[in-house]
């Protein structure tokens, strides 16, 4: 059996035909031109699948694409309801894919996606209950209870990044206050730098934002490795902010593993290391008083994960 | 189809016989003796459901045991890991009420089983998807997704109370700081009605208070609905605290509705309209933007969700 995997981004759409074990086999690409008609954009995606499907013959067949879609989906009916980034708004995705490529098609939401993927194929495959946090530029998630994708009413997906763990906290776009998105974002990261660097000319970020030619994520990590007093309490407070938020879903999910993926969770084990020290100090949610301990690991599938996540919606 | 629908709580046991529409037929109780042996009470609960047996014959037979306990519940083993009212520890319960009783048992926490209770048979059961929130002298809480209650690793279910809304807030019982239980729970009110009273000697609080004799959740609400500034306050804090964890619980788990039970939900529409005028100001996550709406309702089955909601573990 045959899934087609495809990770829509804001600016180019990612496929491939990955098997039942989750191997990718084979993969294609196309560009999303901004301000596109968004049916025109959808007919140029069905004919690269069908050009795919041509070009590439398995022994076993094709049975289906899996869609991965930024923005809010409604999976049930195979809607994508709104898409800031693509700009798309009530379009009937999986109809559309279905009656061009004969396909059975299933949609979800990207992050949605990629946590199935790292569950079912990835760092959580041997565990049956995971949440997924991905630390980029916001915070997105996703929820795997007994293997199965848990996707709210009409299937609107989880909205991890949206919990304000600060009342009255920084002011969100969703227009709340106080988000974990606001706290643990690589965003949130670079603003506690650049914030450290404004109240510390006399730190190491500066000589390394230098080297770096750029403020990112890294920085407060790579200067708190050499012992930067500054980058150290940058690194601390994000770690609590971070960790706090993370044991707010172990007592709401109760998972057996909380998977880290994004930008941020290239910092590996030097940071899943101080999450589980946090947990350990404050443990309520984490272990201990009759709770199972949950593990914390970092993403493994990386580039591919949105698209062996939006073929997982077949394969399990 | 009859099944014996049992709740236990710290002073008593109550159970009921429930048939297939979640009907209660009769109800029987036995005391808990506190410091008596765990073996023994749970030997006195298996002698009352079998001598209620034998005194209640109906058309349909008995099919097992359903029951919720407060506390640390393995509900895939049937291990009760521990309960502090009770000072339970690693008791076998549906292996013993098995053997005793001769009928398939299964056991869930209290709160759990009255979220299904409710969710199945009571104000939720038009939907399918329901977060249920009980604002006692704790917060608890109980998740129901397409129609079967999620528990969690181990079957250990959700501690929907202990979400930190407030880094470094007030301390919790659980170790934490700024958990959601010290902001909603009965508890919390109390503690702002009495700050409040302290505060504001001229205030309505102090007669409403010493018209109830006693200092308990309804006094704000009381004077609030009189119009007393300071209790306006009081609530106003209470409603938007309360309003900002059950938004996040709508982010969360984007469930059709929100059940509210405990002493605070006997506030009724005066309180489930404030939240739902909060969601409505803040409304990310509750309605628009293309979320589905959130219904708010209080819970209908009372002194009897519970039990209805333990049988419920075989009736759904």
């Amino acid at each position: 059996m045959i899934v087609i995997g495809i990770d829509i981004g804001g600016t180019s759409i990612k496929g491939a035909a990955i098997n039942e074990l989750g191997k990718v086999l084979d993969r294609f690409s196309l560009p999303v031109i901004q301000g596109e008609d968004q049916e025109i954009t959808v007919k140029k995606l069905a004919d690269t699948i069908n050009n795919f499907k041509k070009e590439h013959d398995y022994d076993e067949p094709y049975c289906g694409v899996g869609i991965g879609v930024p923005g809010i989906i409604d999976s049930d009916k195979g809607i994508v309801c709104s898409s800031a980034n693509l700009r798309w708004e009530n379009l009937p995705l999986k109809k559309m894919i279905e009656e061009q490529t004969g396909l059975a098609t299933k949609i979800t939401n990207d992050a949605n996606a990629a946590a199935l993927g790292e569950t079912v194929f990835g760092s959580g495959k041997n565990y049956h209950s995971s949440v997924m946090i991905t630390l980029g530029t916001g915070v997105g998630g996703g929820v795997v209870i007994d293997d199965k994708l848990v996707e709210g009413n009409e299937g609107k997906g989880f909205e991890l990044g949206h919990m304000v763990i600060q009342l009255d906290g920084r002011p969100c776009g969703c227009g709340r206050k106080g988000c974990f998105e606001q706290y643990a974002s690589a965003s949130a990261l670079i603003f506690d730098t650049k914030e450290a660097m404004k109240n510390n000319p006399s730190s190491r970020l500066h000589q390394i934002a230098e080297g770096l030619g750029i403020v990112d994520g890294r920085v407060s990590f790579i200067a708190a490795k050499e012992g930067d007093e500054a980058a150290i309490k940058v690194v601390e407070n994000y770690v609590k902010y971070l960790s706090e938020g993370l044991l707010n879903y172990c007592n709401i999910f109760r998972p057996e593993v909380i998977i880290l993926s994004g930008g941020i969770a290239n910092e590996g084990k030097y940071l899943t290391d101080k999450i589980i020290k946090y947990f350990e100090e404050h443990h309520y949610g984490y272990y201990g008083n009759g709770m199972p301990k949950v593990d914390v690991v970092i993403a493994s599938l990386g580039y591919d994960s949105g698209k062996i996540g939006a073929a997982a919606l077949f394969l399990k």
